[in-house]
């Protein structure tokens, strides 16, 4: 038994979510659903337009991991953060969920601070977010340690990480030590412009290393540049062990070794999609990593993403085992 | 017209929320439904040992002129945060709600922080506070401007703002700058354990400068020292112009002039009771201010704390005037 089911590395963030109506995303240059990039400059402009914010601990694989260790599977996370209160945040709302968060801390003297991303969410839930990464642009090589990923029986690697000036050697360090230790490799695609910006990396990366590829729809169709949604699935399919595709109120599409499974979506009152794919990968990874069929596991993934976006925030607050038990999938 | 319909001065504080259940208040030491002040050690180790968090804006003054201001008064806020990332928040969430804050900010080099209330919510919505003042205690009268207290046509003295070495001396500036404008000035008692602290600061100023005095039950009865609920408020009545007395799901008692009314209070589901208090004291203020009847003032009160105490945070979410119109009070 490896000490952990799954260790994470992803771009760690603190949310700041505040209501905006359509109106003020345009008239703040703010693109609806997406994730865009910004400098410290615009974070502080933008910061000033919204309205009154709450701040929550994010980052894309954070959740995830988070949603794992709430299952009560065993984790661990990889991701920067300043010396700061915010990185004290972030930090905290890890480990107080269960997860081995070893922060490779930049020092108070570092220009750059810990990232946070400017969550807008519209009166229909959709979420578009607004990321300052921060000093979580800079994990290196050096931040990856090589014992923890051995010791994982998967890690999960999140397409967000990829923007930054090492972080491709620091994936690679962690799937050589990963690999070379018997472990798998899961990849999300996070967004079809992180894509666009990295799809050669991405395409690399998957035809050699890749066990289980998450994306949403628009993702995977970036990722094969084809307007078919099938085709893009059974290039995936081709690519990978699993692959776990979800699309929104449709449900997911597992597909692995031939065989195809439809996971729907379940019907609720999204009040903030912000988390949905982390959580259907938390959830889906912890059915994976405790013997559940993959059908089962998307089912899960479709469970936990749903409650996610039942309120405010990217990490469950529900007892996610309970609800499972009420989907009759454990 | 004054450019203010009220200016509140309190204490400046960050929300930490997280649930817990009794189990983890008896263990933490931790006394169930108040507000108790640590100092940075504790708060060090409280936070370590609490689950997830999020951060909301509070500080009970401020939570009272942020309710105000979503109303649509004019409003401005005196209380210290530090020049780091959760004074930039407290900061933020007051201006953007549309209060006037011009921070008297402690520098970055100051020892302590920003000020913060770790919020624990226990399962049947009541909340235990754990406050670390920080920079917050230190308001000094010189960071009054008495230009901007005569400005208002109430001032609004939060309770707990009497901790702290300059506090009454501070106060006594604000009172005498507005009182000379020919504004008038409101106190809320805060905490019953608050009261036992400052009970003859309180009573000097009650009996000589306070037109207005908020209280519940526990609190009332701690500053006349009795354990009869109506001699208290028999005897505040005669101190005051106005008492407004609340008295949880019974409602709120408003006593002026020898008439009294009652309010009943809004049947709803609990969720987190932080700010309850405060958004009766905004809502009631916002009325009185707008020339509505002290009974309806009332009626809005328990309207605005219904609604802050169905969600998390300590501040509205919901558009109060509109939930005044379906009430019918306006």
């Amino acid at each position: 038994m490896k000490e952990f089911h799954v260790v994470g590395i992803g771009n760690a963030m603190v949310d700041i979510l505040a209501e905006a109506d359509e109106a003020f995303l345009a008239e703040n240059g703010v693109g609806k659903g997406i994730m865009q990039l910004i400098d410290m400059d615009r974070a502080v402009e933008l910061y000033a337009a919204i309205g009154p914010a709450r701040e929550i601990s994010g980052g894309s694989a954070a959740n995830t991991i988070a949603g794992i260790a709430a299952l009560g599977g065993r984790t661990a996370y990889v991701g920067k953060v300043k010396d700061d209160q915010l990185g004290a945040i972030f930090a905290h709302d890890l480990r107080a969920q269960g997860a081995v968060y070893e922060t490779h801390l930049a020092p108070k003297t570092a220009h750059d601070e810990t990232g946070r991303c400017i969550v807008l969410v519209t009166p229909d839930g959709e979420r578009s977010m607004n990321t300052y990464l921060g000093v979580t642009e800079h994990l290196a090589p050096s931040d990856i340690d090589e014992e923890q990923m051995a010791a994982a029986e998967w890690i999960y690697l999140e397409g967000y990480r990829f923007d930054g000036p090492e972080s491709h050697e620091a994936f690679a360090r962690a799937i050589a030590a990963a690999k070379k230790a018997g472990g798998s490799v899961a990849l999300t695609l996070s967004d079809p412009f992180c894509v666009e910006r990295h799809r050669d990396a991405f395409r690399e990366m998957i035809a050699n290393d890749i066990d289980l590829l998450f994306a949403n729809r628009a993702e995977i169709m970036s990722m094969y540049e084809t307007d078919d949604f099938e085709t893009a699935l059974a290039r995936g399919a081709a690519d990978v062990e699993i692959l776990a595709c979800t699309e929104s109120e449709h449900g997911a599409h597992i597909l692995s070794d031939g065989q195809r499974w439809h996971a729907p979506a379940v019907p609720v009152k999204i009040v903030d999609a912000t988390g949905a794919g982390d959580l259907f990968a938390g959830a889906f990874l912890w059915g994976l990593t405790h013997g559940h069929p993959l059908e089962t596991c998307g089912n899960m993934g479709c469970v936990a993403a749903s409650e996610v976006i039942t309120h405010i925030g990217a990490r469950p607050e529900a007892n996610l085992k309970t609800l499972f038990r009420t989907h009759g999938l454990i």
